[in-house]
């Protein structure tokens, strides 16, 4: 028997969007979703501003399991100034930084199992002088690990994807793909199905770019002189991969049966079927850490934050998801 | 009262593909499916190598209704030789091509109230001097249509999709974008919404062509420069138009319950969501025809044909949503 797990940490992200509320949702109805234990790192005052329910302010997380019981666990990380929900600021930005780095180092400390991070607002991270393009650079860089041999999947209960390439122009994925990209995100894919779903003989599904994968290169070349290579090299270390596939017969139900992930192109190739299929649910999971980081895959939602209307269910997910990643990193040494 | 509808001509196909196969299937659970009268265009020996239900051969299309509770209606064009299924030849090209040219004679005389096209195979029409990139390209061309003003219809149940560039390499879509063409196809979607489905006030989605949809410029400006402006226009013709949206929030249920149609940049911007969610009933509607024009979403299959495998759904979908679409056009005048 592994030993009992730690808490997991759950950053709010920006004071102003949804993150507090949809963490404090998740609490609430933590016995109907099914959550584990965590603790919430953040401002205080960003809860208390969309939510009367008890806090449980701790300082180590060691307290959290016991005090999950009576009160959502909280590891204060007060904002200077008042937070607005729906307004977002500089010293809000500031908060959300902080709160990042004190749950990755928590994860990083063993202190936490994990971390499940809060949508924060990008451009005022850009403004306080930040300079990874998301968190899961940030995150990788706090573990030492190049960004290059992380990979961001995007999983919900019936299909996981990891693009290869992420937040640029479409005009720029051509040139964006090399045989050796695409071999580093797919064994950072396979490796992770390994780790953090406890899948032994994990099967990858390679996309191609181009519509019918190229069609034997009369709609594209990238199919033959690019992705098949990197796909032999895959093979070639023992993995089971197939592609490249035509991305538009890769995610009908029956189709999504014979693999374990999807490897995309580009961003959308992944984000549009795992949202048509699965909008209220989808989890960003890195992958290629040495700890468990997931997030829910949405934004601060400044528009309705402070409504009540924001849906808790892909933070749910994301603590579920998490926690599971955690407990097959345990058992599995 | 609109006088009652004349039959549909449905071509077969390539008579070495699963077309005859499907077109038998649907006739023989056509109470099951809901199918109208249909009269079948293609080869006779292509039905009997794979089916052994009744025949009823027809000359003319009137004979068809009556006929049809009794036999499959067919109009026959002999192919030359034998056709095996799953091996195409020179000789079955001939014979789909002639197949498809009288089917759509009869929809263009009025003779028959649209046209449902069976899977041919491309590389073979090509073989025997087929110029079009497809069977849309040709029966636009019969029909005095210019290729720009139709527009590729991919339907299900719940979702309608057109791409504005099809079978083009990723690397070609930004450069084949132009506001223009954009407008043109979202003036044959909205158009085709009216004449095919009876929608008055139609509302279309036009999606943007980078992730989130270029992000304010800061990842791509085709959404800015192109697509922006093509909105506008349809917009000062009075047509309900939303977008740039981003691709990947689009074709969730509660976003799809939010528009018609969605104008897709790319082939599989408009195909990974259509088949992910309709995989086995997507249906092809040529848009800006004075013809009705469906097809099933699916090629020729040759791998399965001969099996008694193949899916008989899409074709039925295709079959219903032509007939459909006449009975709208028939009221409409």
């Amino acid at each position: 028997m592994s030993p009992p797990l730690t808490p997991l940490a759950v950053s709010l992200g920006d004071p102003a969007g949804i993150g507090p509320e949809i963490v404090a949702k998740c609490w609430d109805a933590r016995r109907a979703l099914g959550l584990p234990a965590f603790v919430a790192v953040g401002d205080p005052r960003s809860l208390s501003a969309v939510w009367d329910g008890p806090l449980a302010m701790v300082t180590d997380p060691r307290e959290a399991e016991a005090a999950f019981e009576f009160g959502l666990p909280l590891i204060a990380v007060p904002a200077a100034g008042a937070d607005i929900p729906g307004v977002p600021t500089i010293n809000g930005a500031h908060c959300s930084l902080d709160s990042l780095e004190l749950a990755v180092g928590l994860a990083r400390s063993g202190s936490c199992s994990g971390v499940v991070t809060g949508p924060v607002a990008k451009h005022q991270l850009y403004a306080i002088g930040f300079s990874h393009p998301g968190q899961t650079e940030f995150v990788a860089e706090r573990c030492g690990v190049s960004p290059q041999n992380v990979a961001m999947m995007l999983a919900g209960p019936t299909l996981r994807a990891v693009p290869v390439t992420t937040h640029i122009p479409l005009t720029a994925v051509a040139a964006g793909l090399s045989a050796p990209l695409i071999e580093a995100r797919g064994r950072a894919t396979l490796r992770g199905l390994q780790r953090n779903f406890g899948i032994g003989e994990p099967r990858l599904a390679v996309a191609g770019l181009n519509p019918h994968a190229g069609e034997g290169g009369a709609l594209g070349r990238e199919e033959i002189e690019i992705i098949q290579p990197a796909i032999d090299a895959l093979r070639a270390e023992g993995w089971l991969v197939t592609g490249p596939h035509p991305a538009d017969t890769m995610f009908h139900t029956a189709a999504r049966a014979r693999y374990d992930a999807a490897l995309c192109m580009y961003h959308d190739q992944a984000l549009i079927p795992l949202k048509a299929l699965h909008f209220e649910e989808g989890v960003n999971l890195t992958l290629g850490l040495p700890i468990v980081r997931t997030a829910p895959d949405h934004g601060t939602a400044f528009d309705i934050a402070g409504e009540d209307r924001a849906d808790p269910r892909a933070m749910a997910a994301a603590i579920r998801m998490a926690a599971s990643s955690a407990r097959v990193r345990a058992a599995h040494g």
